[in-house]
This record gives structure tokens, sequence and C-alpha cells, in this order.
């Protein structure tokens, strides 16, 4: 069953520590069947050194049911399901506390457009959850932690295929993608990014936004009808 | 003589240098059998590239008695020896001078806790200890130093397994588990906290602890008769 | 056809994921055969796993065309070809989006010369051009990024070979040198100074520049008629 | 002639890309043989590589002339004279531009002792040197840069085996030791110490200095007639 897409999502997790993303077993990558309405996810708490593909957890979307097997799915589930069920376009969702986009997402702060690298992938700052109520967190968290993202994008007007990736607050970054490789791939350069911002920030302190003419020319060269970035 | 636990101490010392924790032949990891009262410790200042192990040496926990092994046990015997004493659920110890944890020590500051990676090990902010004084110091030192760590805990109310680490001010940290691979575990997080919460910190100079009701949540999650992480 | 070259700028390419100056297809490599007029570039967008001779594409100075390889070059090639048309003394040129580098082009700031690493390499500051207009921007982009770096060492009165680097406002560094080998170096020396600048400035956020008679006695140790350095 | 010492010289010069304390061709070290009054030096500007004992030059200590070898000497190797010929217990010297020692020399201050990993190894702050004046810039700058160290050594009343490293202003780490290895773990040491001292410092900006009696207690567990750290 989603033989080809468990083979994705396990080669997924497992870029996670060649990226030097993850610790021990912190992080998850799913990827998900539209068609059928399924996602595949990592299990909790299995070491990434014998993850196989038969350890890969299939859900069902709408109601979270373990449609096949043996292992408990990621404690995270609910988060990215409520991202897959809000976020039509995403074909893919990483979860991981990598340094340093866990250290804005404690700071409690926006990671803003500070120049090339972040306009090539996202457009616009990547942007911070706001604190959960005491109600969210004793109730259903995991799911409640996928409504205040759902929350932030809305409020704010914010594209999540545009921008990929956001900062949970007081806990660390999701990111998602076309696929589960797409979604690490972005899990990647928002931890550049993370770096990058916090020492930019530290030579400049009020640094402002990058110019929207240059943020607009970047994304632009890499996204959309007009893009000629690549072969 | 505990062969068991001498193979287990040694691997958890070798794990030491493989997590970036030490230089040289900083650091030191031990393990405890409860029923024979004897701990088993890594030789002082042998270099982890050769440490085998019949290197382990075994020492009587009420007397510090070398009771086998060839080598002098590390300087920091009496440290270890303390802390077992006074923390019984304790199986193993690490002490390192890991970089960021170390920092903090330097600094002579607790690490407070500002997101769900902390509250998913430590149920509330690392301690540092107070500084030592003149007698304690010219006193029993490494004896003194295991008193101090167990004083911090005792004046502030923390419980030693719910908050597995230690700075001890102007050195370093000590970091214990169920046993000497799970108190090598949590001196790996440790570090990461310490790394983190620097910049986070940087980010926010002023930044308040984490709410107690996503620190209970989190922590609780994998902990206790409520947990439900991992398989 | 110019196969050495080629091959030239092939290695120097594959030399950016070793010295940990690129993530994933970004940063580039040329070399420039300047008695046919022809520049040698890596394509967009490809990996650096799967990079070979034949990926590399010839394109002609003066007119921007290809001519040879199936390739598209990479998108930075115009900023490239201003660079060699106003550098006559330039062999090879890299482009990267290097961690400290860049952080010190989103800050906008000069590098200035704080030491003698910097002294042997760099003979005054590593300039930051301005930032480009909204004209610039929305014409031809990567040849206004080319001219917007001549116009830096010129308004300036900056001898390009003297000072083989510069950070593009908000954007990153380009690098320079005799060939495609000799500009890694310099990027490879630019990261290190960009890293080790970003610190001393912490410890001394005030810190004047060096004295110019070091600056001289380094710089003059290395390069020149009166060079004493090596071999 | 002199094989023993240059196999020891060759192999510390190779420890210092092992222990990530330098880039390129940076950095060099030196070995004594005090019984012939002669030194072994790393050769100026050759890749470590391809470095072989051959490549190692024998020097006269007290004329600076090279008595053996097809190659250059360090363009530092009168700065190393001057050490030797100063400090009467060294047996060997590395110079390194080392990251984290090298911004606390850019940035012209003193590593405070501020843990007991400084102490185990250093007896007191690790010192930078003034400025050097134009006149000893223009001169036998090599030379004089010794003379500004052992300067430092003398006008501050501090034991050059007891601390055994200092910083150049504007320029970077010298350290020594018993032999070349020795000098390269304390190179080490230095870069550790550095490290951890930028951002204890970052955390308590105006942090005092170690407890004298801790400096003290941890020194002398290491050194002198009443240690007792090691085998």
């Amino acid at each position: 069953m989603l033989e080809e897409l468990k083979h994705q999502v396990l080669n997924a997790n497992l870029a996670l520590p060649r990226h030097h993303l993850v610790t021990f077993t912190w992080g998850n990558v799913s990827g998900v069947d539209r068609r059928q309405g399924l996602m595949v996810i990592k299990p909790s708490g299995v070491s990434y050194d014998h993850m196989q593909t038969e350890d890969m957890v299939v859900v069902e979307l709408e109601t979270g049911k373990v449609v096949e097997g043996a292992r408990k799915p990621s404690s995270d589930t609910d988060t990215h399901r409520v991202l897959y069920l809000a976020f039509p376009q995403t074909g893919g969702i990483v979860h991981t506390h990598s340094r340093h986009a866990t250290i804005w997402a404690q700071a409690g702060l926006d990671i803003p457009a500070w120049g090339t690298t972040h306009a090539d992938y996202f457009y616009g700052p990547v942007p911070c959850t706001r604190l959960m109520t005491n109600e969210e967190i004793a109730g259903r968290y995991e799911w409640e932690t996928g409504n205040v993202i759902v929350e932030t994008f809305e409020r704010r007007g914010i594209a999540p295929a545009a921008v990929p990736a956001v900062l949970v607050n007081s806990h660390g970054p999701f990111s998602w993608g076309a696929d589960a490789e797409n979604a690490v791939h972005n899990a990647v350069v928002l931890e550049e990014l993370a770096y990058m911002g916090l020492f930019s920030r530290q030579l400049v302190p009020a640094l402002p936004p990058m110019q929207p003419n240059l943020l607009d020319k970047h994304y632009l060269r890499k996204h959309g009808k007009n893009a000629y970035y690549g072969q």
C-alpha cells in the first residue's frame, strides 16, 4: 500500500540527520496521497539509524485513523493533518527542532526577509505564531498547533505555497512543499535563513526588510510563469 | 566483576567524543550498581581513542575505595559519589565541558525553560550552583562540588529526576539519568538547549520563560503515567 | 573546445561544497579565456553531485551568447561578464551565499580590515555595494548587479586586484582572482574574515580598522615585487 | 639530522588541520633541540596535504641560518626564535589564525580566566600584546613580533610556562609547550577558551574573572608537585 510514497517519506526522513536538522529521534516528515486521502508519516520516537519503509505509518487524513503500519505514528500527526486539510497544495510536511529556526521560534519572532537567499524561496517573512491559549494546550494540543498555524496564515493573508514554512512559538519550525523531499529542501533553506538572519540582526539591530522590488525579482526569478532559474 | 556495567560505562564514555561533547580526555561517565553499592567510572586523563573495558575503575560508593582496576579513577569521582548517594533514582552520571553548557556555567546563569525542546526533557530551568566558598575549594573539593549541587536542588525544591542536569558555577555541566547511556542522552540535549538559549536570549534579551502550561504539556507527554510519546 | 578551462572551472565549482561555501546548487564559478573572449561557467541550478566537464557552458564575453554546451548557463552569467569586461586582470570569478559573508551583505556593511589574516589577502576593507535602484532591479538585473559592483570600486578608488571580493548589498559575496581556483581561494578567505570580523566587532563594537602600516606590511609580504612569503 | 625532531614537528603540523585550527597553509609549528641550539620548523606556504619529513627546515637558533632543508622556513621563523631564546623552558611553538583566538586578538583583548577549563591549563588570563609601533613594523617585523610578546610577559610578570599562550594584537595566537605536540595541545585548548569566553561575555558583559582560589585549585590539580590529575 502506497509503497512509492512510503519510500519517499522514508528517504525524506533520513535526509534530516544528513542535513544536520535533527538530534536523536526529533523531527518528522510526512507525505500525502490526495486522491486516496491518506498520509504517510514517520513512527513516533524511532531512531533514524534503523528506520525502514515498513516502519512508515499510513494515516487517514480526515479521521486520523491508522490504516496500515505496526507502529504508532509521530506524536505530531494531528498537526500534519490540519496542515494538509487547510493547505491543499501541500504534498509533504517537515517538523524539526533545527537549531537556528528554533532559536527564532523560542524568541517568538518572525524571520524577516533580509536578502536574496530568503527571496529565492520565501515570498515574505517567515511568520511566527501567537502563543497558544491554556485551552488549546490542554485540549487537542497537536491539532490546535495546526490550527494556530493556519490562523497565522489566514489572519496575515500569507499564501502557504509562497511562504512554505512557519515558526511555532516556543516550539520550532514546520515547513512544507510539493512533496516530502521538497519540504525537507525548504527546511534546510529555513535553517540557513535563520542562521544568517540572527547575525545580520546582530550587525544592525534595527535592520529594515529588504527592498520589496528585490524580493519580487528574486522570488519570481525562480517561481511562477516567468521563472528563468534552472534548466 | 560488573562486566555488563563496565561495558555500558565504556560505551557511554565513547559516545562523548562522537557527540562532540569533549575535547581530549575531558569529561567522564559513570554507572552504578545499587545492589552492590559499587560504581564504575572512567580512569583519570586517559585518551578516548584507546579506552577499553578493563580500564574502567570500580569504586565503592560509600567509601570511595577502588575495589577493582589498575588505573586511578576520574579526579571527579567524589562528585559522582555524592550525587549517587543523594539522588537515589540516578543510575548514570556524566560530566563534560561541552561548549555551550559551559558558557552558561561560566556566566553563572541558569538555563531558563524557553521552548518545547527543553520541556521534553527538563521540567523547569537547568539550575546553576552558587559559587563555592574558599573553605569548600580548599577542602575536599570534588566532594564539596557534589554537595553544592545537592544543596542547589534541595534549596530550590527541584526534583533531580525531573531536571536531570546542573551547571556547576565557573566550571561546567553534570547530567544524569536512569543509566550511563541515558545520562549521555541528557548531556546532548543540555548542550542543544544551551546553544539555542544563548541565541534566543540574544534576539530577546529579557525573554520570559515559556508558559507553565506548555512546559507541563510537553514534559508530561514524554514522562509519567500519561506519557504518549514513542512506541 | 576549451577543455582545459572547462576542467578547471568544474574543479573550482566542486571545491565550493568541499569548503562548505554552498548549500544545494547555490553558488557558481567561472573562468575566462581572454585571448578568445570566451568564458566558461557552471550551468544554472544543477546539482554539484553529478556535475561533469561537459555540463560547463561556454559563453561569449562581449555578447553573452552561448557558443557551446547543452545547458543554460548560471542565471548570474551577466554579472560575471560585466566583471570580466571591467576588471581586465581577472581570470576567475566566484559567487556564493556563504553564511558569514552573506550576513555582512544582508547588513549592508563593509568588512573592515581588522587583522593580518585580512591584510594577507585584501588590501583594505571588502566593500559592500549600495542598494540597487528599482530601475536597475526591473531592468537587466544581473547585468546591473555587475555594474553596481564596478561602480563601487571606481567611486571608492579600490583596485579590484588588490581587493578581490565584494559584498552585493542584500545579496551575497562575489570574489575573483587570477583563475577560477584562486577565486575560490579568495572566497574561502573572505568567509573566514566575515566570521572573525562579526565576533571581533561583538567584543569591541566600535573597533577601529587595523594600523595602516600593519596592513601594508602584511599585504606586501605576500604581494608585489618585495613579497617574501612562500617558496 | 634531527630525524626524530623533524618527525615530531611534521606530525604536530599535520595535527593543526585535524583540529580545525588552520585554513590552507596558515599556521606553523616548530620544535627545538636545546643541546644543539637548532630548531625545526615548517616550510613557508606549503600545503599540509603533501608535507613530508624532508620538507622540515632546520634553523640555527642564534643566527637564524638555515642549516638543512631545501625549502625556505616559515616567514614567522624569527618570532619562534625570539620565543625560544627568551623562554628557556619552551620545547615547541605553534602559530595559527584559529578563528576564536584570532577574534580576541583582533579585538585587542586578553582572554580572562573564566572557568575551570581555563584554570586547568592557563594560570591566569591569556594576555594580548600592545599594538606594535611603526618602527617595529617597518623594521625586523617578525623578530619584533617576538619581542613584543616577551615584553608582554615581562612587564606583566607572567611566567611563560604557566600561561603558555599569547594573542598578538591585530594578528592571532601563539602557544607553546614542552614539545611541539604539547604546544598544539595548548593551541586547541586556547581555541576552546576563546570560543567559550566570547559567549560567556555575551551572557554577562561585565563578567568578573573566576575566583582566585578556584583558579589555584584547578591549575595546581594538574601542575606542580601536588598534581593529582591523570595516571
